[in-house]
């Protein structure tokens, strides 16, 4: 059975893993027959955000401890990732990404990636063993794979751009299709950089699992 | 197009709402073709648990504002549900229910439920329009439903022990399936009562989201 590293950064769109992306990953993996772990950072999220009204509050949340509530308590720290255990690497996005995977949100083309998450993405690089990355994840991709690395972030002429300024080759998709840069054997969507619902949103992730999978072959 | 009521208890299966059924609930009544629009009560969550470790913490969590993660912040206060805008009502499971929505995670058979949620459950029964309870939410059914009522919570003898108890009607049903009172115009699924994967709760959700929308017709 393939094994899957999926990597949460928090749970809930504003701060954390978008949790409709990261259930919809979790549920792809199982219908096609793979496992995952989840793994986070065992570190603060940048922001806390009420997501009823959008205002940063003053609490301090840890990006493991709340991506547990996604993974129903099934999370590992992250720097207990080995690569030798997985198959493939899979990133849901949400501002979890932009905000503690990296500074994204605050520093956009001059951002830098959280070390551990650095070090994991260039392990599953060095291993040749497949990625995907969605919604805002493609972000780290220039960091992670280096120049013309090819990713999509859907249509959005803002974050295409930095990507573009980072190094990265920024390729415009539709939501319910993929983008594979097949040398990198990595797979990006747009999720919901895109998506108006969960049926959209699940489209591109199917896809997008299916192929990486496809890849761990 | 039929719109359907779903009823958050927060976000996270310890303390909230089991986010692996919500997110299945609302990607399954898009899928056939309704829409949704998620409420939750305006109170402090009972327990804030660390997901990780299952420690009760001292934080301070409250129900409408932590299940707007899940809802992506479109989440309205319950006492703004008029049942006259909706043609169903869905209740995911979780803690929450059992926390947040009643006491019974604390007092069992002799548990009391939220104003607003019995109110809300009742409105629906007065009204004749179907609803939809999953994994623990039964335990609510026999308060607004009265003596009588089947429903199912998979086979868990405790908890099924109480319903009976507390007037209702325990009927054993796998994680794939569904118990329909037709009279009531209900629907029940045992979902992480027994669920061991994502795949698992997904044939019951389904059905229950489809069966649910049926009724609604």
């Amino acid at each position: 059975m393939k094994k899957v590293a999926v990597l949460l950064s928090g749970s809930g769109v504003f701060d954390g893993a978008e949790v409709n992306e990261a259930v919809l990953t979790l549920l792809h993996i199982s219908k096609q027959g793979a496992s995952y772990q989840c793994f986070a950072p065992d570190i603060d999220q940048l922001h806390v955000v009420n997501h009823l009204n959008g205002d940063v509050t003053e609490e301090k949340r840890n990006v493991l401890v709340e991506s547990a509530r996604i993974a129903r308590g099934e999370v590992k720290p992250l720097s207990e990732l080995n690569v030798a255990d997985f198959d493939a690497l899979i990133l849901p996005g949400g501002f979890g990404v932009a905000k503690n995977f990296c500074d994204f949100a605050v520093n956009g083309a001059e951002m830098t990636v959280n070390e551990q998450v650095l070090a994991v993405g260039k392990a599953f690089v060095e291993a040749r063993k497949p990625a995907g990355y969605m919604c805002i994840a493609p972000v780290l991709l220039p960091y992670i794979y280096g120049d013309g690395v090819r990713a999509t972030v859907g249509y959005d002429k803002d974050v295409a751009s930095a990507i573009e300024q980072m190094g990265g080759k920024h390729v415009e998709c539709p939501v319910d299709d993929i983008v594979v840069d097949d040398a990198n054997r990595l797979v990006t969507t747009p999720a919901y950089m895109l998506a108006q619902n969960l049926v959209d949103a699940e489209k591109g992730i199917s896809k997008l699992v299916e192929k990486v999978l496809y890849m761990a072959s």
